[in-house]
């Protein structure tokens, strides 16, 4: 069985435009497993560097979960909310605002969001893993982003196979 | 005797916005030598990735003499034009054609334009360079397009250092 998505669902996994029309273009896939290879290779040899950039915005900052360029993927605003339900159970008040303080600092010094694949993360965890990440200099944290986001991205295309594959089972389509 | 220069001086030097401000601050410089270590920190720690963008658009492309943000800087565009006089003199109509075609396919695939510390190569050594640049990763190209950025940027602080120097030296301001 062959499952075919089009473009707004890859961008729901991944904001950059160019990833999504290349998915589009490599679908159908016979299987999640075959979709991560052909997305690794978009994302890393085909998006370019403003792309990277394009797909960062399209994430809300670590504990918001509206994103600056919300209105883009309702979907991906969920599964947002989701993969950051671990470090939203786990946060304080006074832990949200120093989150938010370093985020400022952050944006400030890279010129894009901070950058984690935040599920099953704690609050702490993701705060600390920011603070260590600062220091980076910016092209090294560059391509961690790039990384983190491609995390994002599998667990994302992760989960629209599975989608897919349950309504496709059960017929609801 | 210490040398001080302003943004604008710097932002001849290299397109960057951030670049050029932090300079400013860094000055005044006792000698060129002293200027450069200082320079290399701020491009590479200092400067975020949008930064590094910004300074690529500020050249025109390899063969052509204006930049696409002319206006910017008129030194600017007279040291572009010096450093690019070798491959001017040694292309003909049809590499110029060439260099300009592939200048198109670079920027289709990267989103940026072309970066070559010019200076003394010739048509053809650029065009080969070009092509086998084309092939790389775009986040690696992106490094060696900043790492090209900076010799340009050195070059042309040196410029700016003995045009000073000469200055000083015969009492000419």
């Amino acid at each position: 069985m062959e499952l075919a998505f089009d473009e707004k669902d890859f961008l729901a996994c991944c904001g950059s435009t160019r990833f999504a029309t290349e998915m589009a273009k490599a679908s159908p896939f016979p299987s999640f497993q075959a979709a991560v290879p052909a997305a690794r290779d978009i994302w890393f040899n085909k998006v370019d560097v403003n792309g990277w950039l394009e797909a960062f915005s399209a994430h809300p900052q670590i504990g918001e979960t509206k994103s600056v360029a919300s209105g883009k993927s309702d979907t991906s605003a969920q599964w947002s909310k989701g993969e950051q339900s671990t470090a939203l159970a786990t946060a304080t008040g006074s832990s949200l605002q120093e989150l938010s303080d370093w985020n400022v600092r952050y944006k400030q010094k890279f010129g894009f969001i901070f950058i984690i694949c935040a599920s099953g993360r704690t609050s702490p965890e993701i705060l600390a893993e920011l603070k260590k990440r600062y220091s980076n200099r910016p092209i090294e944290e560059f391509q961690i982003a790039a990384e983190e986001q491609m995390k994002v991205t599998e667990l994302r295309l992760a989960k629209l196979f599975s989608a897919r594959e349950h309504m496709a089972s059960t017929g609801d389509q």
